[in-house]
């Protein structure tokens, strides 16, 4: 494609935040990305690290994005005669951007006849539902979203615009989802929350009747599922990213663009302030407010939190699996160790003052 | 709906075992739970907390469900003319049934002519399978179950009454389900157990012959997994209630009665006794047997376990992320700090003598 | 079956490598594996450890299938006329591969007229496509692999021969799977990896434009997910096998014959070497290099490796819960323990002065 038409795209897909200054040939066309050392006429070369600069000395690369002050120290007022420079603030977020211009997929709008689209469900034109995806009565499908095969878009569920729902992916009846989201396969959006009442040794049911209100630009990883609530409604800001294999329990409040790992587990009632980022396999028990901007580290188990926003952490460090029995069985007699070391300070202790009284 | 039919039918739910008295009109009609402050005459609130009795002095509830030691104690002989007092031991578990009534959806029975109901499977003619749902050669399906969109009964599988089979759940083949089972999305019976055989630094496969036998009223979480015994059966007790992403492995034995909440693993041949309660994410050993009536902790490794139902727990604590590194290499050095400090103890015995014979 | 050929079907499965020494009737026929005590006339025991040797001596097993040297001290040269006698140096190994060939179903090949086909997908006419199951445009699926209910070949996808994919698995656009794999239900192969650029407090996806490349005879797990490659492939060895609810991240590269027990997650641009065995829910951070032959512990997290194959491990070890809280507040004293045995060491050294002085 053109670089101008690339630039188009970027822009409105950034919503004109990310300023692009252009030194060159905007009608050039561009084919990908490619490292500076292979790049050719038609490739995107970007500079994020300014100690891979050299590099770029000697590329070939049609395009080259970085930033202002790298641009200066690199070629000073002699920039190739062969090549674009753009330069902005955040060379690796226009990667990303242009990435997903070069990656976009037309797909065929329109309902396939070997889907199942229930008698009141509205589906949008300019939408996909692909053969044996199922959208139950009452739901609703956005503009230009894809719902691929073996998707099912529960009854009374509303998915926005632009999404794109993979395959064997389960958004339960009366489920919320915003514009732009991302489900990735198997992912399981409003099933139950686990709730049960204890009656003479054995477990009631305890009905689930609150939604899953998933905001815009959501992603949901492969196989993850978010719990319904169990009378107000599970929530997911926008702008949030979940990876693989992760949960996330009934009546949890996940705020704004977060990011987390795969294989978290979050209990039910905690919430998760917005720009906090969550290391992969990471517990989090329920009923906990995290504050905004907050980090949990990979491997932890949050069992609470202060008022303030922190970073915390902890696993158990691993080690030759010889040493680990000796370290195990140590830590148990902790408290016995404190407890003679308390000791020899107070014997310690007589002992100087006897000394000092002889 | 009216009270009374209400009641019966949560009489009917508990078998008769949750107690009613009925002080008032019991053909009142009722719609929904609600909160003492905001219900009204339609509305029930429920009280099991003795500290929240206050705001039903004031209430408008038109049912109010609570202890006869509360009652009393907040209305004497008093009650006000708009309630009904239903009077029961477990307040919090007449709201679990009288919800379940409530939430209750009727859906037509039939097989959906989109769904593919093999030859030789017997399906129960008030069973409702969905479009796109599977059953499979040799199945069998019971009365009033539903099997929704993308679900899977495998060959010769059976399912119980009153069950409800959540979208793109698999049953594999030969797998057999009580009555009133209720399994989420995405989860999976009688996957293959993992086993192989050692041979020539290769993995040689050991066809996994055994089944899974669920007992009545078991719930499984979405995209929890339950493998199938390797000769025996794996077997999930009546009344189990399992959360999401949780996995059970060949030829384990689970009681009944249990609850485990989610990211729960148990690996092969591991029995867990009834009426065990088993905390998010805790990983159990293999080959391991766990009494009645234990308790496991949340993000605890489970090892071994004695002949007693006990209460274990333990994981590595959260801390700030700076003092981690500082004490995960102090960890490491415990070995060391113990010597020192029987090194300490020696010397000043040493030293002690020293002194009295000086 | 007759046994001649079952030991013909072993021969073929294990390449010729298990080799066998027959003593007796090959022509007798034979129906199953039983245990020495209640085996019959066509049934196969098998002895793997000599601890169990003696009820072979009054066994009526048809077949057993032993090592020479407990078959030379268990019947000298005196073997029961009743028994053919199989000796081999793997039995177990033997009842792996033998017991394949008794599990063997045979299903008609061909595409269920439900299933959906797209155009330009090519299916091999001994392979079986199961109703509603879904092979996408451009994919391929080799001779005799079976594709089951609800499964998903994606976009352009290749599978080769032998394969077994059962219901719900998807395998997403351009992954491509060895021969003689066996993917269980709901795992998914393929979905994007997680990444995001940083931009003014949001995340801008970044297209993960790589593969998933799966080796011959590997196994994955119920409702595991592997990612598909940012820029470059996602591996797996051929042999590997993976258990159930494991995520492989992005970029991996995992050996050859290598098993990993269930719950594990492996962050992305890890490498792990062949034959290297991961024990359940161990935590493996990305962008690590594990040598081939390793071991890492259940539960462990493992966030570096050295040059050297080595066994690692390590969690918090279990303890009643009433302890857990005391170890866990010494546990973060720790520090200052250290400290004050310090000071203790130093005091007592100046005591020892002044005592040697006085």
């Amino acid at each position: 494609m053109q670089l101008q038409a690339l630039l188009d795209e970027v822009a409105q897909k950034s919503q004109g935040r990310l300023v692009m200054t252009v030194k060159g040939d905007v009608a050039r066309d561009v084919t990908r990305f490619n490292t500076p050392e292979a790049a050719g006429a038609t490739h995107i070369s970007f500079l994020t690290n300014p100690a891979y600069a050299a590099s770029f000395k000697t590329s070939q690369a049609g395009v080259m994005v970085m930033r202002e002050k790298d641009a200066t120290a690199l070629f000073g007022d002699d920039v190739p005669a062969h090549t674009t420079l753009l330069l902005c603030d955040n060379p690796y977020a226009f990667f990303a951007y242009a990435g997903q211009v070069f990656a976009k997929v037309t797909v065929a709008a329109g309902i396939d006849p070997r889907a199942v689209v229930e008698a009141g469900a509205e589906v949008d034109p300019s939408a996909t539902i692909e053969a044996l995806a199922i959208v139950k009565a009452g739901a609703k499908v956005g503009a230009r979203t894809v719902v691929k095969s073996g998707a099912v878009v529960g009854e009374r569920a509303t998915v926005g615009d632009d999404c794109l729902i993979y395959s064997n992916v389960v958004i339960e009846r009366d489920c919320v989802v915003g514009n732009r989201c991302i489900f990735q396969p198997g992912s399981v959006i409003g099933a139950d929350g686990f709730g049960f009442a204890p009656f003479q040794g054995e477990w009631v049911k305890i009905e689930q009747v609150g939604r899953v209100i998933i905001g815009d630009d959501v992603e949901i990883g492969a196989n993850t599922t978010v719990d319904r609530g169990a009378l107000g409604d599970t929530v997911i800001g926008k702008g949030t990213k979940l990876d693989n294999q992760i949960q996330i329990g009934h009546n949890d409040q996940i705020g704004e663009h977060c990011v987390m790992a795969a294989c978290v587990g979050i209990a039910g009632s905690t919430s998760v302030g917005s720009h906090t980022m969550v290391g992969g396999a990471a517990m989090i028990n329920g009923h906990i407010n995290i504050p905004a901007k907050s980090q949990v580290g990979p491997a932890s188990v949050i069992t609470g939190w202060g008022e303030e926003p922190a970073a915390k952490t902890s696993f158990f460090p691993m080690m030759d699996a010889k040493q680990f029995p000796v370290l195990a069985a140590m830590l148990t007699r902790l408290p016995q160790m404190r407890k003679d070391l308390k000791a020899l300070e107070r014997e310690l202790a007589r002992l100087k003052d006897a000394q000092a009284n002889a």
